[in-house]
């Protein structure tokens, strides 16, 4: 036990398998560890032997050298694990529980945390509100891709699966509940999706299949999905969406065609700030404000808009000055006539996913199969990197420990 | 009968009072009348004599020239009236009933208005959802600083005063249902407003003082005002509001020396599109996102801002080709890390009119008192326009009937 | 069209079909009409021929004599029809529409409808708030079991389907929109239903299946419904409810084989005051606080009871003296101590008529399916009640002029 | 440091001030506390020194015998304090903090607390859901009315003051955020009490005003509390309630007088299951299903009942053998056909103190003044209660360490 083999950010482009310490109940300084926070004890911690940890797009923007993030930070963020330690503090989980981790640590413990906002906890980051494993200015909390975890005020954070044989038979499912399936929900969620809604998710990776696939399981009449990719598009029509090629002309001329209206009552970004142009192609130039203004215009009035999208508020690598600067030209006009409302932020997980397990268990959703969930090791980390980044429709959970059957 | 004088728009910077024609059960041609509904029957509506009927901030954009309002449009959508005639199809309202009118006009048969969104009814205006009295792209209905005015679907639109010596009485106060009360109401309410909440309030005209007066009656702890206009926040102030004068620094800094902390619970974007910039005083350029961008800043993670002021999808004299169509340049970044959400949108009147008209009744809001109400004659309403437009802080309030004693 | 072949209230235990008058746009005097609401001017009418029209479970109250209804009181709240003729003041119905009819009828005019109270209408009934078609003491708007029925404002009461075609090819799901759809899935709203939850129905018949079926529509993991009649049990098998027979054993014992714990999230009462009690099969005697007692045992501390089962203020029928008056002997200490909330009422049906009926069009429940949907004529009617009385796990829907292929 | 007098029951109609031992990180066996908690370890607690603590109605069950609490419980659950020591596991809360105690003890890490449901909170009540210091089958945590208690999971449970010496000064109105401020807060926001509500209160304890009071703050245009003890009447409209003597006459008629109308929007039940029949003045029976019947009767259609008012599973002392076993002959039939909702149960404290708090600091409300709030020694104790028990219109606050100045 005396290792522990991570995924280390090494590089705009590079990520590999590297050998960092086995963790213990205080935070060391590392790569991307906030000094407030270096040496802060967690006895109320426990150290996990990782079920599965899954790429998630939101990694690659570190990946793709568009942060800060340094060198040798420890990625991971999409965690599900076994215990195998549990601290002084901790009553309630034992060891030997499989346990899905939230991606946003929180401490169960400050206002927001106690009004069930745990996406913006006061106590764990010393930037800001909020935070996550395994990501820069996030507090520096080690990253989850890797054998061994800590993770901190655990009788809060953890998501205990009622049977262990149950959860590892469902594993492929269940690693969605970390993030991209709450934060799929969430996006639906405020987005006003309710029974009989028709919805428009603009984006067809891992986080728009599961907004998708949560509009769904929320009673969506319709649920149509938009992207540039092919390949995607065909997984979201596996499930029973619709879809239109954004390249292939306006989202709203496309809608009429599907519904004989050119509007939907909800709309869910699922793109974010690294968004492209409609209408060209493969080689199309970075847009943020796109698929924002094109959700405007093709959510009707009284609509509203769910953005699980990631925006930054600084982008060094962006097109242009003022999206460096996390500033986007919205038509806010379009949105004010539409009284539109809109709904922005990291999913507060922990709000989502017990009820999400529930219907996982009972069969009534199939996020794995949604988003085409694909085993591989650890060590084909970077290959899941490089092929997701290059747009296979395939969401990558890592198996460090052998406990996925492929 | 036969005449019914009206203030009318007449080109930049120009209102008269003009005679016009008495109104009838159709909504005849006329300036801005939406060809589709010249003709257009109501005998579901009812003709009003005037008690009140206000100068509004909005009404101010059209007067400045900012929108595509033609010459001789009547003005006025913050109407009071009593009802002296009542089309064939009206059941439940009777002459003699002094009533408030929401300045949104709504058919209650439509999808929207069954949903509680009055602000987008579909049946009203042939351009696009939503309508209001006296206002270019609503359809034609015409306005109601006039003598007398038309107001369709009465039964569902009009919301009857109790006791007419009651509400004569307190006429200063119920004026203010039709519009300003419930859209700063609105503003406090989308704000997520409650008890113990501290707010910010952008703006100190008419509709800020009203979120302001809204947010207290909502139970709120602090409410803060903030406007370049020291005589306005100097009414802001009157009736318990702290204030900042946004031309003297940073508003969180300013903040912080009330709270002791540099944000609020809750926003309120009173302002609009003709948002001024901060720190340069009365000579501030126009800045259309300063408003926004600023709100986003003071907001703290996890709280909402309440948009009552208006934003436009055009707007021909703005500083630059952005706003000219209604484009907008907001840090949507900021927002997004603290997950904010936001409401843009006509207030939908009805929704809030009865609950405000029962607090003024028993004497828990003093909204005449808040913004400064001040009764003048329907022939003064140039004089209103003209100081309201150079920054008095008052609100106007037409008496073309003599109903109220000055 | 000069007759109007209806379904009558002849005396306890008898229906028959009679000979009654053509709708006019007047409410007559007849069978069970109010006096104040003798000679009301519709003008906002419609005049349907009817395309389908449901006996339900609450007709039966007046059937089987548990009720005031006077002789020749004809029957129907659950109606779908053909708009052939159209009241002057009626705006956007237009003949040839094939609409669904809420049961409840609302003005849309008074403060109720404008809050979406529709169950409860201030305008309608005389009597107290709320009213239906075809029902004892709600103001004596004729019952729809016939060929003819007069719908008054009809622009807000109607749901007009989208397209006619789609609409008869649909008709035996559609038709459950009016009363059972709604009335089932608005207990399961009440009841707390979510994505995720466990639920448990009491009553099998025709709105306990369909709360059954607007709980799997809303996300519930697991709904079990119980009931003593094995016919109903095996038609709420059919589509994925687990069951458990109350007349077997105490429901929590058979929910903790089901679940692993004794208790749901989420307890729906669909039986009303006509309730048995469990453990004694065929036989068993009325109980009526036996199933909300049994609810608040089975339903876990901080749930929700939703009770769109029918409750009376006076059942001359009824076992005791409480009871005749309307009272039950309720453990108020154990719902108390579990924190617990109820909602009851009729279903405002207008509140969720719309989003059904787009899942029924986009195939996201087969409710005629679910109840068991059986197409009889008009004449059958009289077997159609006495079969259902018996116990039948069928919903019958009359089929007065034959737009329904059997 | 080492006794700890403290307030305890002794037998039906008596309490004494007894010595007890000064807390520690262990709860140990002691009068009332459940076998399977003996021996639970608190590091995660801290142990206060009271600064006030008060005498609660729920209290007075005890005392009148009328539960089966055991010789020497110590009673308490109204708890403020200041952290003498802090348990190794605490994180955030120091000593020297001044805190208010929710009375309902919570664990922050189960499903319940996660959800906000702290009232049944999972974790700290072997028996069933919920707990709270000092007080019969709820676990056995020692009570508050002492000068030392012991505070459980404390980083989650106490809401910390922000400033000692703001705190110290504005501390009777403080000490009502523990419980009855939140309690009475609950039952008007359960009760639907917004801006503009019209409301009817039952009862005119601590509980009642205190209701009163936070409709008041919520916005409700007028407020109506109904009891039989005219002090306590007094002391309603000292604050502007408007009142009724229920025990001269039916309170529909009186709520006529007042409003205009029989009914109101929000009917709140300050009383529980110690009711005593209207009409009959201070020599009035106790009739259980009294308060809710009258309130489902003055209660409006649509309406809603917020009842924060005890009821219990189990009253040996009962007039009738149904309320014996906490059953209440209830008139369910008219409070279906008006559709009224239904809210029971604990408070879940944490959910709205801080809130009050803010509106406490900001003078939003004087609750120590509209609940008469008056602060005696420890010693006074027995005579507190025996005052409050003989109608006393006052609440009575212990100061047990000096910390308030009388």
């Amino acid at each position: 036990m005396s290792g522990n083999k991570a995924v280390a950010y090494k590089g705009p482009g590079i990520v590999e398998v590297i050998d960092t310490p086995f963790p213990t109940f205080e935070l060391q300084d590392g790569p991307g560890v906030n000094p407030a926070n270096v040496g802060r004890k967690v006895p109320h911690g426990v150290i996990l032997r990782t079920v599965t940890t899954n790429i998630c797009g939101s990694d690659q923007h570190m990946v793709r050298g568009r942060t800060t993030a340094p060198e040798n930070l420890v990625l991971g963020h999409e965690i599900t694990g076994e215990v195998i330690e549990v601290g002084p503090d901790v009553e309630f989980i034992k060891v030997g529980d499989i346990c899905s981790v939230p991606f946003n640590i929180s401490c169960g413990r400050c206002r927001n945390c106690k009004e069930r906002k745990t996406g913006i906890c006061l106590n764990v980051n010393p930037d800001r509100p909020g935070s996550a494993y395994g990501y820069v200015d996030m507090g520096g909390w080690v990253g989850g891709q890797a054998e061994y975890v800590l993770v901190p005020y655990a009788d809060w954070n953890l998501l205990k699966f009622p049977d262990r044989d149950q959860a590892l038979e469902k594993i492929m499912d269940l690693t969605m509940l970390s993030d991209i399936l709450p934060t799929g929900f969430h996006g639906a969620v405020s987005a006003g999706v309710t029974v009989g809604s028709t919805v428009y998710v603009a984006g067809a990776g891992p986080v728009g299949l599961a907004a998708a696939a949560g509009a769904q399981l929320l009673g969506a009449a319709v649920v149509i999905v938009g992207d540039l990719n092919e390949e995607r598009l065909a997984q979201a029509r596996s499930f029973g969406c619709e879809t239109i090629n954004v390249g292939n002309g306006d989202p709203a001329d496309q809608i009429e065609q599907i519904l004989g209206v050119r509007e939907v009552d909800c709309g869910i970004d699922a793109v974010g700030f690294e968004a492209r142009g409609h209408g060209h192609g493969a080689g199309a130039q970075e847009a943020p404000a796109t698929v924002l203004n094109s959700l405007m215009d093709v959510t009707a009035a009284g609509g509203a808009l769910g953005i699980p999208g990631l925006y930054v508020t600084g982008d060094p690598g962006a097109v242009d000055d003022a999206a460096k600067h996390g500033s986007l030209s919205l038509s806010l006009g379009t949105g004010w006539a539409k009284s539109l409302s809109f709904t922005t932020g990291q999913c507060p997980v922990m709000k989502y996913n017990r009820q999400l397990m529930m219907a996982i268990l009972h069969d009534k959703i199939q996020i794995a199969k949604a988003v085409n969930a694909k085993a591989i090791s650890l060590l084909d980390a970077p290959r899941g990197y490089a092929e997701f980044d290059a747009g296979a429709a395939t969401k990558y959970v890592l198996n460090p420990n052998g406990y996925v059957n492929n």
